[in-house]
């Protein structure tokens, strides 16, 4: 292959990533069907306005509602009403959304049908403390759940106790309406309970649960949190609660779905697909480090499959930044991966933010070449400096190796393939 | 397969990984023909004493010789002399074998054979600086090297061109002698010509090189050294060089054949071996989180390739210290591991170093099963925390979940097996 065939390939599987957790792909493929009465859509999320102008598109019949999304990220619908607020800090817009949004659901009949789309970030933007907490409050328990080093999982079980939408309750509200709920997943293992705190999904934890959190922890929480918490009053659903009977909740977009559209166009070409992972966690650079070990393996054993082959992933890794350079996730990892394949022929590799945003900017990810350290060198640039700097943008920038698509207004997380031919 | 059915199967794929590597299996194996001449038997490495007590004890005719080894490591031999020398930083002991050595094989002829074993730790054991240069003046390049950043390239090519010994010096001495090369690898790659320095192994490297890796990590050389890499006297043999041409170098063990030995007990027993690379590197703990992120993809996804199936890695990785704890490399990414599989059904696992230490104590790694958190849990035991410091050893040896096995006096690096049921 080409460079250039090269980078069209590595191109042409992100692309297909992207693509299929796109709203205009995923949302009309999963439509429910009419119902005799109303059809209200809500929903919250980075791509939940993008989905609502899918859905009233696609949706030949009357439909009304509302969707709370970050700033910066409505797109113009007819009839559904699109309202912005903050992330990951919630503010009051988020707050009077939810508020409005659930009086909307409420009243509704069994003929009636609520459409919640639901996408990444949605936990924060709709934002409802619970009756006797006020914003305030909230805010600084979560604030304190943040510095905990508690896991997502025991922060959510807290904040579902606190909110008065989370956990099941905007589902719960809507009876006996039928609910659809579809879902675009940025968590690992597409825990749909988790995807903006799942304000349509039964919550199998309990108050007790989130005292114990809190006390586990030392949250200094505000009186009238642990008062709260301690009046049990108002549980989320759980799983078989009869509010959620009428409930579905389908995953239409998801780190994985996307995976396998991209190991579908390597199989379209002969190149063996090699999907290690569609949550893979850790350290940018040592992730990068432990893929360039692996795609060295194929190259000089054919393992754990022979060449030609593609090795694909997901997740979101992190980056500990040490440098005042412009980096991202998927930079970050990309310079790593680079120095220890160091100048490996035949290896080449794409990553990049399916959301089109890598970190500082806007800027979706790189490519390298198996001539990539070397052409930089000759440009008189350290890649180890580069990487020591966090400075991958910068570093890829030069070497004119960008990939820029804008904000995708979707998010699936990051996507990385290393092509060994 | 009940957990003391899981733990035999991961123990007998490690086990078969360390025999892989253990002389008694691969010197006999590999024995040259017999020479109408003498045979000299010389050598240095941490596995070499061993491996000439095999090679004496299979060699049915007469042997002598001489093997450099570390401290600790020396085995009784009847006919062949074993010296123990400092290892990583140089003694006058391994000076003085390296001067014997040479003088040993030097006035032979092509009817005599020399059979060297070379083993991981040659490169410290055997060190004899070029004529002009103090083994004091050596020492402090090296410590410099060590510290200025240089890859592991670099440093092999100056330490090679300050010595009378390395990159194929000690065949070229031989000559006209037949050269056999018997080599136990540790290195990424298994590049021979870095395994001890390549005693037998022709070097591409020049004395330019090397003074351009001096100028470039500006290392502060003894006048002596400057002036020996001027002179650019008596460069290493080059590929192609005469006094080479009866040189065999056989690699008889190193992490991939370790690597396959093991897969070959998965195969046995209908599990699928998934060989992910033999030389992964990286932080210890990122790679426990990467490789967490494959295994779960094998459960949930059957990718890269359906359970039952058992990943499988070898390499070195690296543990930045920040705590107090007991620990060592493979210990840490266990803990790692566990952590971000946090109890997940049928996946448990193996780290170990086939050398049967593994960092700060006499132990070689341990297990981790399904239960493994919950267990240190009930005891009280934080599994983050025992991370955070370092303290892996601590954690399974209370767990009673160590492997501990004596040093095996072979060394083919890490083992890792992730077993997915």
């Amino acid at each position: 292959m080409t460079p250039e065939a090269t980078r069209s390939f590595l191109r042409s599987m992100f692309d297909a990533a992207v693509a299929a957790a796109m709203p205009e792909q995923c949302v009309p493929q999963n439509l429910p069907p009419k119902p005799k009465g109303r059809t209200i859509v809500v929903g919250t999320g980075k791509a939940s306005a993008a989905m609502a102008q899918v859905f009233e598109k696609a949706w030949d019949a009357r439909v009304e509602g509302l969707i709370v999304t970050r700033y910066g990220h409505a797109v113009p619908c007819e009839h559904i009403e699109i309202v912005e607020a903050a992330h990951p800090v919630p503010d009051d817009a988020g707050t009077k959304g939810a508020r409005r949004m659930l009086s909307m659901v409420r009243g509704l009949s069994p003929d009636d049908l609520v459409v919640a789309l639901i996408s990444g970030g949605g936990s924060a933007l709709l934002s409802l403390p619970a009756e006797s907490i006020s914003a305030e409050e909230k805010r600084a328990v979560n604030r304190a759940l943040l510095k905990s080093g508690a896991p997502i999982s025991e922060m959510n079980c807290v904040r579902k106790h606190l909110s008065a939408i989370k956990g099941g309750r905007l589902a719960a509200a809507a009876y006996p309406a039928r609910v659809v709920s579809l879902v675009i997943s940025d968590v690992p293992g597409d825990d749909l309970a988790a995807v903006g705190s799942g304000p349509t999904v039964a919550d199998p934890t309990t108050f007790a649960q989130a005292r114990a959190i809190i006390a586990k922890y030392k949250i200094d929480a505000p009186s009238s949190v642990i008062r709260h918490l301690e009046s049990a009053i108002d549980e989320t659903p759980k799983p078989g609660d009869y509010r959620l009977a009428s409930v579905e909740t389908k995953l239409i977009a998801s780190p994985q779905k996307s995976l396998e559209a991209a190991a579908a166009i390597a199989r379209a070409q002969s190149i063996t697909p090699i999907i290690l992972g569609d949550s893979i966690e850790g350290e940018a650079r040592e992730v990068g480090f432990v893929m360039a070990g692996i795609a060295l393996q194929a190259r000089r054993f054919g393992q754990p499959l022979p060449a030609p082959c593609v090795l694909i992933s997901g997740g979101e890794t992190t980056v500990t930044v040490r440098g005042s350079g412009a980096g991202g996730r998927n930079v970050e990892f990309l310079l790593a991966l680079a120095l220890k394949l160091d100048g490996a022929e035949k290896i080449t590799a794409l990553a990049a933010d399916t959301d089109g945003v890598d970190g500082a900017r806007e800027v979706a990810g790189a490519f390298i070449m198996a001539d990539t350290l070397s052409r930089a060198r000759a440009m008189g640039i350290d890649p180890w400096a580069s990487l020591s700097n966090n400075d991958g943008h910068g570093f890829f920038e030069r070497l004119c190796d960008q990939i820029i698509t804008g904000p995708t207004l979707t998010n699936v997380n990051d996507f990385r393939a290393v092509f060994i031919a």
